[in-house]
């Protein structure tokens, strides 16, 4: 397959190919034939409500990265980030130094769509830059509602990122977000409401119970770079936890899983749907209409 | 059944009981039951994102339907809302006058746990305050991500609120909410840029095309009531455009679709979780392993 020597030949152009045919549903072959290649990049989730400055936390975190010789791969599933399509001049302005390096390949997911399928087209994506040969592959997602559930389970190490004086953030704190947390941020340190936050969040870290690893909290100001140094400190030492107690093999395995399961959902829903279309249950109620439409797949019971 | 006979008697309590068990995913015999006492409510739902004042803008919808004598049910599926049990002390005192009154019932569904299965217990909460008999149900979510999406789909009429002076209304338009709102109400409207949201929402919707019915925008200061009777007007216009057209019955017609397919989709995850658990699944692809599991499930191609 030409695609496949060009994506072993390392072309940008292959892997943005890959991604593309991924997104289009028909990324089955290639990840089948890249698939031993792959399970060696660091996966980093990086989540948080609109206006945190997660693009800014991740345009740091690349430049960090790039500091240290490694090469980044960043997925961007956030329809509010400028690594996507819906960016401001000024952010793409800002990340136009990544854009033009070659160690450094951005691609953003379209976020229009089905759930299932968009998370079944970032896994793909991730593991074509893990095969592609990438050291870090970012993934960055906008954190309120499912899919920072989804982000935590592709991810190694999940970095969710609050920023002070918002009540939003505190709204994705009891949303549920807590548990998926290996690292908060606090980006916007200087904010005369930091302090607050910061506490907020370590209340409400005593009321869960942890075991094995305790989320760090990282003060950040990610657009003069403060404290980035210490986040990325955070996440290797996340990763030499991850490594050391041999959780990074469980991590994978349930990413693995993770995957399995969104493949054959997908697939389960097509099938579905073709049901559905097939005929109308007109004077059924939804439960009787439920059971008859399962009947004729097949999966009584 | 006893539980069904006090739901004939007008037993609230009977209602609360009925939704925990939908909640449980066991209310399949009762919604049998009482499907053909529903059809008969008004189904309004209500999104934007955290902080925008959507509980204000409930609890004041609410007074306006009671003060015209119709019976409110409202269902709350937006965690950070004050009907749930996150509820901010101030907020659940501002509410106070709805808890004691008894055509007025309220209902904040667990936000944890499964989308689909949310999805499915929010639903059988609409049919249920339907079959009790209340005039109006109102649905009530935080609109970012998928949720807001699923409102569409269970309600009449949508309403999309906004507020100025916030990057994330902005981020919520682009995130492809324009298409579900009927009606976009502007909150907080004495702010100083709320006239300029109401010019960007105008912009914005021009982009699209639209055949039908053409969102209404509407501003409000919900906090004292400002605006909540022109709300109220404009949610009677698309009423009576939903009647007039017939388009009444295919918005009902699609609630019972997407009820059906959510049934029957959380049935057939729970097949799939117990195959992919039955056994593992090393050394293969996840595409491999996906074929594999839905051949399992006599689910091929």
């Amino acid at each position: 397959m030409d695609l496949m020597r060009e994506f072993d030949l390392h072309n940008p152009r292959a892997l943005a190919r890959a991604i593309s045919r991924a997104e289009a549903g028909r990324g089955g072959e290639l990840i089948r034939a890249l698939y031993p290649k792959t399970g060696r990049a660091t996966t980093v989730g990086l989540t948080g409500p609109p206006g945190v400055g997660k693009s800014t936390l991740a345009s740091a975190l690349v430049r960090e990265a790039r500091s240290r010789g490694r090469s980044v791969g960043v997925v961007s599933v956030d329809p509010s980030s400028p690594f996507s399509h819906g960016a401001l001049l000024g952010d793409r302005i800002r990340l136009a130094e990544h854009f033009t390096d070659e160690s450094v390949f951005i691609r953003s997911m379209a976020s229009r769509g089905h759930l299932g399928g968009l998370a079944g087209a970032t896994a793909d994506a991730v593991l074509l830059m893990d095969a592609f040969g990438f050291d870090l592959v970012l993934i960055e997602t906008v954190g309120v509602g499912q899919s920072e559930v989804a982000i935590a389970e592709l991810a190694q190490t999940t970095i969710v990122a609050l920023q002070p004086g918002s009540g939003d953030s505190i709204q994705v704190l009891k949303a549920g977000i807590m548990e998926i947390a290996d690292i908060f941020v606090v980006n916007k340190a200087d904010h005369p409401m930091a302090d607050q936050l910061r506490r907020e969040i370590r209340s409400m870290m005593e009321m869960l119970q942890w075991s094995g690893w305790v989320p760090e909290l990282v003060m950040t100001q990610a657009v003069d770079g403060k404290g980035v140094d210490e986040l990325v400190a955070a996440i290797e030492r996340h990763r030499a936890y991850l490594s050391e107690t041999g959780e990074v093999e469980r991590r994978r395995r349930d990413a693995f899983r993770h995957q399995v399961r969104q493949l054959a959902l997908g697939r389960m829903e097509r099938r579905l749907d073709r049901a559905l279309r097939a005929q109308p249950r007109d004077g059924l109620d939804p439960y009787e209409a439920a059971d008859r439409v399962l009947s004729e797949l097949g999966l009584e019971g």
